[in-house]
């Protein structure tokens, strides 16, 4: 899910559970990757949704279409909140917009990807993230730039 | 990944690793939300790749842009791999194609929902699947019709 909204465009993601391994596995990818995507997790969420000042979207598969949504969401600063299992009650209420990627159940990860793609262009996917390592689209195998090595290079 | 390929439109998914509890969750949901999905599970993937009459489509973050690729595969009896951890190179270079949503690593199912989706409309995600649950679109709590009730009720 972090890394999702990081490849997607976001510039943190909040986990309401604390984790410390989490947190390290989504810094080391940020380290190698590029990129400002900052993550913090214990976060507690009624106060993270309260005081959010921009919009804040729940992705839900009971909420409204999707297509329906986008005018409102579009260009708004955003808090997009995604449940594991059982979302509270109170979850509904303290939202701006309850929206389904879809009425079937289905991945949260999904929704989010689908709904953060549709906010943004296929540009976004692709920016550079000016990180210590690039991939760059190959359609038959797997190109690698270490940037580090290259800046060396460069040097020596 | 099984569920989020039913939600965007897909008729099967096959995974390699036989999983009677994967396929009986899976089951469950098709019986309760309805439409034809079906799962096979310990299916041999070289041979379903070799066998495939259509188009195989292997996505990986190394691959080819997905808006370059989109021509190629739109209209297309479409075969989309996906493989958890490192994939072997063969399925490299026994797919059609190579694509990546964009070339940052997150998650699979994330990719194959806009992959998916960037190939249907949004009426797809919100197609009538005539299951016994329906969920209507809401904004502010959850509507499920139970049509088996509803139909019970019809008849007394």
């Amino acid at each position: 899910m972090a890394l999702t909204a990081r490849a997607f465009g976001a510039q943190e993601v909040w986990v309401s559970t604390k984790d410390v391994p989490l947190e390290k596995t989504v810094e080391s990818i940020v380290t190698r990757f590029g990129g400002d995507f900052s993550i913090k997790t214990g976060v507690k969420w009624r106060e993270a949704i309260r005081s959010w000042k921009g919009k804040v979207v729940h992705l839900t598969m009971y909420g409204e279409r999707l297509d329906d949504a986008l005018p409102s969401i579009q260009g708004q600063d955003l808090l997009v909140v995604v449940g594991a299992e059982k979302v509270p009650r109170e979850v509904y209420e303290l939202a701006d917009m309850n929206v389904s990627v879809g009425n079937q159940p289905h991945s949260e990860i999904a929704a989010l990807a689908v709904l953060m793609h549709r906010l943004t262009d296929d540009d976004t996917l692709y920016r550079d993230l000016d990180g210590r390592l690039t991939v760059l689209p190959n359609p038959r195998g797997k190109t690698v730039v270490d940037n580090a090595k290259e800046k060396q290079n460069a040097r020596t």
